[in-house]
């Protein structure tokens, strides 16, 4: 299956006073990476807000391997994991662009919502066909 | 003049590498000051958005004195520097409750605007005359 | 098992364009609840920083509910699901104070390390021994 | 004068729920051109850590003129001010890329100092002379 890949530069007030990345900010960069993903795939965000529906995570997850500092070049690959009518789950893996050591990995499980009720709807068509191709699973 | 007072404590993730907080956080601490500080006054923030305002900042401004650190309990004090019919000057100073050590000063320009114009529109009434027995100047 | 709760003020920053608290400022809650609980136990940072002693995150999880909005009160609930040698696993459980409504939970493992080596350590024995009285299990 | 221009996305969690890009970002994006422009001029932070330099800012302001929203792609100017033998006042100025609307301009005063002592220290040679290039005024 593809995967998508971006890097993001760790920047100073990612860091905390430990030295490295406070743990909150990986998700920052999941999303980040979620969103880059998105952008790649042509999904238009504008069009999605103007049809009333959002996007709001429902479960999220990492796991902390080594740190990262300031200055680091972090590469994030974004794989669709499992692709529901309602919901996906992304995977996401972090390296250190130039040591290659394996930082982080976890995921989002996102799911497409009706903005006025709140309630899980169906995802767009041109979103979920464009995901599945990027699929493992497809439930 | 009467003043405000409110008092934040430092979390891990306000610091960043250099061990300090991040001078990015004292304008969020600034805010939160301002709006303990609104709720203090009785100001319902529903009840401004269901009218279709909110309150834009045009200016900020922080002038860093002595860093503070985690675990760290700030003492911020706000004042109404500036209030006219459309906008209000805000001053913040910022202590350590403990030292009494003066960390930071600053202020921020709050203005009145309409939701969908976008356009800096009357305070409403009740909010002004609350803020003019804190005001400095009324202009 | 007792367990510890504080509460925290939903501000402007916490949110994001959706309308509701970013999904990971909850992480960020969950930490300044477990802070708060370390000095209601009477935890010193300071000694444990002056040891060589740093206590990083290895684990993060969250599972949403239902969002909170800017000016919400959230009740965080910690408690300590797993106490080991070298790690402890603590609980969180958010709702929102007024209402009651259950908004989110998740979990922390975090780990005792030394700050040179980055190693898994001991935790003191003083630490480990106040969070004995809240542990579900001692493994 | 030459000037170092960069761009930067606006990602969810810059913005709140007034659906704009949080008047406190602007200064983190700021020191996100910051650093890319001492990157572009070869400046080496780990050396200058090394060297027991840290980089403190002693004052920050932004006017905002138009807000900036989800997905927008910001063009970041950064203009050395003034140039002092132990600080550098640092301009900036940031559109819209694509509708080239100005949206805010503001300032950082930035001292190199000595980590231990804090106090403020010369500024390593090659930067001063690096940063010189760029600077409408040395005073």
């Amino acid at each position: 299956m593809p995967s998508f890949k971006t890097s993001i530069r760790v920047t100073a007030v990612d860091t905390d006073a430990a030295g490295v990345v406070h743990f909150s900010n990986y998700f920052r960069f999941f999303e980040r990476a979620e969103e880059e993903f998105y952008r790649a795939l042509g999904f238009s965000f504008t069009d999605f807000h103007s049809r009333g529906l959002w996007f709001p995570r429902v479960e999220a997850f990492c796991q902390y391997k080594k740190p990262a500092v300031f200055n680091d070049v972090l590469e994030v690959e974004v794989t669709v994991d499992e692709l529901r009518e309602k919901s996906v789950r992304l995977g996401f893996t972090m390296l250190n662009t130039e040591t290659r050591d394996f930082l982080a990995s976890g995921y989002l499980v996102v799911v497409a919502a009706d903005k006025q009720t709140r309630k899980a709807t169906q995802m767009p068509a041109e979103a979920f066909e464009k995901l599945k191709t990027y699929a493992k699973q497809v439930l």
